[in-house]
């Protein structure tokens, strides 16, 4: 009787999990394919989905086999089951907080917004985007009130990507982290090494650097043939399914490094997190990120710790050398000059091209601001403002207009508040789970330097990808590492690297 | 009170038309985008979907309000309204006929065999697609068992692509074509003018064919603000809405004119029709084709009165011969050597490439052989033997491979049986639409000399597209050329054309 409703759950996951899908294909397409003149209609037709889904997952049947289930104390569900029931009793709670009619309200917004910062990000112009920005943040604020939440709005946000997380977990974590930063960038800066940044704008065909990058993705594992890489105005990583995943970059002639060829490393990392679920459990927990958090440490890892590490170049830069389009470009630079510039450390305007060092204090400076924004200290209207005088004071750079600065993302718009310092809780677990790693497996940089990417690949499958939310991200981090989470390892393996580096 | 009722009709029917347009996204994106590990997970969601999607449309709700508001009879309802309701009332009528399950199994089947199509079409092998096919047939015997019939259950299928339609009614005006097309092709073939088809088949690059056949586009009045042009194996359009329009082609570098660049213009003619509809009525039968036979009138006029005429060429050929890419190619060959191939009429094996003549044939083909396939006097098994022996029977070709005969559509794979005679309804439609345009305009092909394609894209708008279901496919045919259908216009056409190029 027990299988019968656990069945007839999963059936409801199932198609919750289809509509989610399809939400997800409306937005990652308007991103990749809808036509200026179409982004109003693409918004509504979300929103009209989003409302079908929100309907979906609220509906009285999910409560009450999840009621039904969860009272059954006697029957032995295995951990998977468990999972599957427990994870849809809280999408399915924190859903029904929510009014039909305000997910439909939200994600109209959301979908308006994204178009006008588009053309607002375009002509750098932080006004065009302010009536937008003011109806997200109310109506955010408004989520986090149906929500409920015991200190602030935020964390009511917070933990829909991060769950169980809070602003107050996390404030001081950040603090810590901050203090060992900003004079550590500081110490970097006064040293007298000088990487050679500027041999990586060394101009390469796009032809060229999309051939070099699905080269390298495909020797770090990506399944092609359930996936694909399009081209977008911002790097992302989109999932329907596990057989099914989305990423995309962007190409730009003199800047290969940090507008294709890492961040989609990066997108890449998410990718493999997402191919490695388990397509038989879609819709349910046990299908299913355990926190953005441990996404981007999927993410940060295969960007930094392998993608900007000595053993991959080492496999890596004879075959960049060789290639046609980079050839002439890298001729006479040595390998330690090149490892030099793509780990080179300097406070710039643009959180997704910074360096390991400085990318933390772009992600607390966005954590500082959208938490004060959400708990009313600052209004929409002071966002440049704000935004200008904290990269002064945190990063020591003047902004010098609104593209570069407030507008960069796409999180605000989106509504994504709550979602930024899950970018620095990825870099702290990232560094925890490589540790773990090279304990795990002895040689696992040798085998970098000869091209072997498979043992890390089947090493994060087995320990953090097929498990779903089986685990919490804290008990995950424990049972992988055998510690709880904790910032020790990021700061070594910042100041082991740098300091070796940069001779401070 | 009633303008209460029907605003909250509107809101339920663009409800179910989001839902429409997603499914519309998922189908467009499997063709175009999901990678082949993707293909089956995508079969799933479209299932769902589409099961949503009825569940929606089949709402109680719709069907008490459209019985209170069709009751209404002393209401001044304007034309417009009343076409809402009436249409909302049909679609709800027939959906609520099938049971939701039936919608879903019947979606999974398609998709499946959709991506097994792909398959089989590429190692040219029926026997891989014929279970399938059994599946999908039997399922739409079911459909029609479902919807109801009076002679045969063929004509349940037709009615949803072009409603009113049946069997008896078409049977006879294609056997008059028959009459007409297969000496007339036999004139032709004994005719001593051999057009130097060849020329066609110079090499042009992707990229040039490219730019040229956008340039075209663009010069017909596509706006591409709301819409763009992809890549696939099968040239399609699809319209989420009049604002997001999907058209795709192929491209091979020594068949430029039939992969290409006919097959954009043709679905190019899709585009305007469904650019040419009001998104404020979206959802509506106001905002939705009259039938497919009307849909594929719009696209075949732009194919061929249009784009295969001398004046059409008299603009666009001396551009041809100036564009980069072509100049070499075209040097040297006259406009008539030119008009003359473009207009050749073969008997050949694929109806897409097929010259005007020659075409309706191969409708012909695939309208009877669908309706016994439906009617049960074949079966799947029959299918590649009894489309062979029509092949030689009405056209003179001998099939060389499935590939190249039965497997080339993707129509019976997606369940499209009905569909195929909209295409040759779709050319009568054209040809009378086309006397009527030249009639209210009379200098219109002096204008395409000229490179003035405005007044027609105009015209269309204004008596076709901005009308949706207002009229039957008959009664709009009657009021835009003051006569009833009737195929002489086509004949006289097709007579006066090819009897002045091969001067029979």
């Amino acid at each position: 009787m027990s299988t019968i409703l656990l069945d007839r759950l999963r059936d409801k996951l199932v198609e919750v999990g289809h509509l989610k899908a399809s939400l997800n294909l409306l937005e990652w397409d308007q991103f990749v394919h809808v036509p200026p003149g179409g982004q109003d209609a693409r918004a509504a037709t979300r929103a009209a989905i989003a409302a079908v889904h929100h309907e979906k997952l609220t509906s009285p049947e999910i409560g009450e086999l999840v009621h039904e289930l969860q009272s059954r104390t006697t029957f032995p569900f295995s951990g998977m089951e468990l999972c599957i029931i427990n994870q849809a009793a809280v999408d399915h709670g924190r859903a029904t907080r929510m009014p039909t009619e305000f997910v439909r309200e939200l994600t109209l917004a959301q979908g308006e917004a994204n178009a006008h910062w588009i053309e607002a990000r375009k002509r750098s112009d932080f006004k065009m985007l302010a009536a937008d920005l003011k109806k997200i943040v109310a109506l955010k604020r408004r989520e986090a009130a149906y929500i409920g939440y015991r200190q602030s709005p935020y964390d009511a946000l917070l933990d829909d990507y991060e769950p169980g997380a809070t602003s107050a977990d996390i404030a001081p974590v950040f603090d810590d982290l901050k203090k060992f930063l900003v004079p550590f960038v500081a110490q970097i800066g006064f040293s007298p090494v000088r990487p050679r940044r500027e041999i990586l704008r060394a101009r390469c065909p796009v032809k060229q650097q999309e051939a070099f990058t699905k080269m390298v993705v495909s020797q770090l594992g990506f399944d092609w043939n359930r996936g694909l890489l399009a081209v977008t105005a911002h790097p992302m990583c989109y999932s329907f399914n596990p057989n099914d995943i989305r990423m995309s970059t962007r190409y730009e002639e003199d800047d290969f490094f940090h507008q294709c060829f890492f961040s989609t490393v990066h997108e890449m990392g998410h990718g493999h997190y997402d191919q490695g679920m388990r397509y038989e459990y879609f819709g349910t927990g046990m299908c299913h990120e355990v926190s953005m958090g441990v996404h981007e440490s999927q993410s940060r890892m295969w960007e930094n710790q392998v993608g900007h590490s000595r053993a991959f170049w080492k496999y890596f830069y004879p075959r960049l050398k060789g290639a046609y389009g980079f050839q002439e470009q890298f001729w006479g630079v040595s390998f330690e000059d090149f490892y030099a510039a793509i780990n080179a450390v300097e406070p710039a305007l643009i959180r997704t091209d910074a360096d390991e060092v400085t990318y933390n204090l772009h992600v607390i400076i966005r954590f500082e601001i959208e938490k004060a924004l959400i708990e009313g200290d600052i209004e929409v209207d002071d966002l440049p403002h704000v935004w200008n005088a904290k990269m002064r004071e945190y990063l020591g750079v003047e902004v010098s207009d609104d593209a570069n600065g407030v507008l960069q993302d796409i999180h605000w718009p989106e509504g994504m508040f709550g979602y930024f310092p899950t970018y620095t809780l990825g870099n702290l677990y990232a560094a925890q789970f490589y540790a773990a790693a090279r304990r795990d497996i002895p040689d696992l940089e040798d085998g970098f330097a000869d091209g072997e990417f498979q043992p890390l690949l089947s090493w994060l499958n087995k320990n953090i990808h097929v498990h779903g939310q089986l685990y919490s991200a804290s008990e995950l981090v424990r049972t992988v590492t055998g510690e709880y989470p904790i910032s020790r390892y990021f700061e070594e393996y910042l100041r082991g690297k740098y300091s070796e580096i940069y001779q401070v």
